[in-house]
């Protein structure tokens, strides 16, 4: 349990499922998404790409605001892989984070990436499992 | 580091965010989202919306497999709330799913929902953070 109260509450929002797999999830008066069983060739997202959304671009505007910080013009992107898997506690998913940020060296890039990392709140969520991985890139 | 080479993959999505936080994310060939920043009047969706999807989708489609199992009807849901707080580490979210059983005892709902949590991949990933909760209730 968290204590709300004794926090600044800055932003709140609320996603609902009742459909399960296949079907529907959406925020009240937002985004609405079609969702399917990502192992079917049916039509739609699933957690898998929500997440890794999700992950991608707060990382990403995270380095965004570090780069204006120092200076720097945005050039940072982040792609963020999710890989289902059967693992040894059954179902899995593993999330790696690549980071290329071509305007800098990449000493510089991997700084502003650990900055980044103790910042983005979606990457302190995931930052105690060992199926999250971030890595700097030369390139794509 | 993981090591996918022992693991057998079943699904993988990519997931890129290049403009940071005001713009665009998107997966190859799949869905595409207007994202901005929450706390202001923009239109779009953010990681916190975008996590909360996952989370309710993911949890939501463990819950349905279950009671499938048991032979019991679908009639679960998820709803995951994603606050915004500034904390003892800078900006966190704070993560809590409510999960309502309509169709079983309260006591029955809470046992479906232990074996969710150890199941959803999702669940997994958020399970070693303090600022993740799960609750089952009795309506919402």
């Amino acid at each position: 349990g968290v204590n709300y109260m004794m926090k600044k509450i800055l932003y709140e929002t609320e996603a609902i499922n009742q459909d399960g797999l296949n079907g529907q999830s959406y925020v009240k008066n937002g985004l609405k998404v079609a969702v399917s069983n990502p192992r079917e060739k049916t039509l739609g997202t699933n957690p898998e790409q929500l997440l890794g959304l999700s992950l991608c671009t707060c990382m990403n505007a995270t380095l965004q605001a570090i780069e204006n910080e120092q200076g720097l013009k945005h050039t940072s992107e982040v792609r963020v892989s999710v890989t289902l898997i059967k693992g040894s506690t059954g179902l899995e998913f593993l999330v790696k984070a690549r980071i290329h940020i071509p305007d800098v060296a990449l000493s510089t890039a991997q700084k502003l990436v650990n900055l980044a990392k103790s910042r983005c709140p979606v990457s302190k969520l995931l930052s105690n499992s060992s199926n999250y991985d971030i890595e700097v890139v030369k390139d794509y």
